[in-house]
Formats: C-alpha cells, structure tokens, sequence
C-alpha cells in the first residue's frame, strides 16, 4: 500500500515536472512569437508551430491568445525584477536602488534582443509595470527634485520604452544603454554629482541569465 | 468638339472627386481601427466593415493591411507637420520653434484621443518620424546642451510617445501636455531660463483641427 502511494507520488511529480516543462517551452516561444509579431497579430497557431506542441496540449495550458499574453508577460517580468531585487539587496538609497536597478535592466535588455522586443512591444499589458517604490521614496525624500514627478516618471519610461526598441532592433554603441540610464536620473532631477556617482558604481554581478530559464513551475 | 471634351473633362473632375472621397473616408475609417487593434491586429473586413465600403472597393484604393496602414500614417502625419510648419512660419530659433511645434502638436492630441492612440500605437512605422531639423540647430548652436544628443532625443521620443498613449486612453490633468513639453526641453538640455520663455510664448493659433480633413485628393 505505501509502495503504491509512493509510486502514484513519484508519477505525479514526474507528470508534474513535465507538465512544468510544457508550460516553460509554450511561454519561451510565445515570447519569441511576440517579440516578432506584436501582442495583437498572432494566431494560437503561430504558437502551436513555434513550440512544437500539439493545439490539444495547447488548449491544456492557456485558454487565448489574451491569458498567454498575460502569461508570458507576468513570466518574463516576475523573474527578472526577482532577480534585480536579489541583486539589490542590502544597497541602500532611492537613488542608487533606482539607478543600479536599471543598469541591471538594461544588461539583460542587451544580452537578449528577443526578450527586450517583447518588452517593448506589450508594455503595460498583463502587469509589465515598472518599480516605482524607488522613485517614491527619492521623491519624499528630496533625492528627485523635478517639479512634475508623475510626469517626469511617464517620460523616462517612455525613453526606457525607446531604448529597448532600438536594441532590440538595431545595433546600438557600447554605452548606449548607460547613458540612457544617466539621462533618465538627470529627467527624474537628480543632482549631477550624485548621478555621477550612480554610475561609477559598480554593478552588482550575478548569473541574471541563468535565472530566467526554468524558473516556471519550481 | 469643345463641348463634349468640357463634358469628359467635368466627369473625370467628378469621378476624381468622388474617388478622393471614398480614399479619405477609407483612411479615416482605417486610423480608428488601428487605434483600437494596434497595427498587426486588424483584417481587411475590419476596415470594410468601418469603412462601409464593399470589398471590391476597397481593393481598387489598397493591396494589403501593410499598404493601408503606411499610407494612414502618411496621411495622418503630412497634414499635421504642414499646419505646424506653417503656424511656425516666421518664428526664428530652434529652441522656440521646437518647443512651441510640441505644444502645438500636445494641442492635436488633446483634441483627438482616436488620433492620439494611433500615433502613438504605429509610432515608426511608415514615416512617423518626429521632425529633427530643429533639434540639430539647436545642438549645433548650444541650445541643447545635452552630453549625449541622439540618446536625448530617444528619451523625448519615448516620452512624447508614453503621454500621448496616456492622453489617448485615460483622463489626464490640464497641464499634463505642457509639464511634458516643458521636461522634454529640460531633457534635450535646454537652459531653465529659456524653457520658461518657451512655455510662456504665446502659441501661434489658427483652425488646427481642420486642416485634417478632406486635405487628401487635393
């Protein structure tokens, strides 16, 4: 009787484990198909096709196009600022927490075009919403003196929009990505000493690849 | 002889007439479609349908959604860069005729949410590009002291492209469009002092909203 129980376990956690895969493969190409098509073009067959997955096994995992969509998008964000987080962790101040949380974006932006296309095109669809408690805190705290905080915070992440097209798209130079940082800090109105020393400092290293893969499902 | 060439003359003037019509009706019909579906959203039938034109006479005006959708940005865009163009007549200085351009086209926005979410939605596709004449003047002669020219202006871009979104899809404080401008001048490095000059100027007025329609055929 225990033998079968823990048969009928180790069967469910392999059906589990598998199915966890499924999941990971359908939303690791939905964000390619995405990425290259907008998050209105395609058909639930474009995905079907590029995952390799049957319409029935599908069906299994996401009922449109619409709560695939939302589904990717809560993926590919939720690990990252996971990851962005862990990095941060034991940094102090609104404007560094800000301004290093961004360099770290904008790294994984430029190691993988695919995902940053994505990004740039279903914005603000299904939760992609930018940390703002950093930005928050450096407003109460005098830290971001631009006289229209909201809408200094629209323009930088409309210029953080921007730059993800254009590295996702086309080649960009070296310190595109660090000098569109610097330019955002100086838009929420921090002061240039302090924003150069945001950028001198030195990024806090981790695998941030590694993390995304296989998250799902653990 | 004269008489029967005045009257084919008149028929082909009628029929021109007529055809330009249908073309503007069809463009019009098409900007409100995309606006709602994105670019790589809508089928044929959404804009015949929008348009209340049979399919037959939609294909004698556009091949394809592609061809629609370049051919409404051209359209959409041409009309309002001519009447900024012509308001700034006379206005000298690349800070003053920029900033103002901005207010002027904010002004558009406001007025017309369905234009609003379609600029902002097809931005760069079909040569929807923001006029850069002025902005290289001006960095040229020192106005926008920026360090770094061509990543200031994705900044401005992007947030040009993020208020116009917000504009177009929620309600938003009557000053927003104006504290943006007067960010995005700051962000392409223009002097305080200047930029408040700007933002007092007064704005050069004239029927901006009907130089829109009917300019197609002309």
């Amino acid at each position: 009787m225990q033998k079968r129980q823990r048969r009928v376990d180790h069967r469910t956690r392999v059906g589990q484990e598998r199915s966890a895969r499924t999941e990971t493969r359908i939303l690791e190409a939905a964000m390619g198909v995405f990425a290259d098509k907008g998050p209105d073009g395609p058909k639930i067959e474009d995905f079907v096709e590029a995952a390799g997955v049957s319409r029935g096994t599908f069906y299994n995992y996401f009922d449109s196009v619409e709560e695939l969509l939302a589904a990717t998008s809560e993926w590919t964000t939720r690990e990252l600022i996971e990851s962005i987080d862990s990095l941060l962790e034991g940094v102090e101040g609104p404007l560094l927490r800000f301004g290093l949380g961004l360099r770290l974006f904008f790294v994984r932006a430029q190691a993988d075009p695919v995902w940053c296309r994505f990004v740039a095109r279903v914005w603000k669809i299904g939760g992609l919403e930018f940390p703002t408690r950093d930005l928050e805190d450096g407003a109460r705290l005098g830290v971001f003196r631009t006289p229209y905080p909201a809408v200094a915070r629209d323009l930088v992440f409309g210029g953080v929009r921007e730059a993800l097209l254009r590295i996702g798209t086309e080649w960009t130079p070296a310190d595109y990505a660090e000098r569109m940082t610097e330019l955002c800090l100086r838009a929420l109105g921090a002061d240039s000493r302090q924003v150069a020393a945001v950028m001198k400092h030195p990024l806090p290293s981790a695998p941030l690849e590694a993390s995304r893969r296989g998250v799902k499902g653990d």
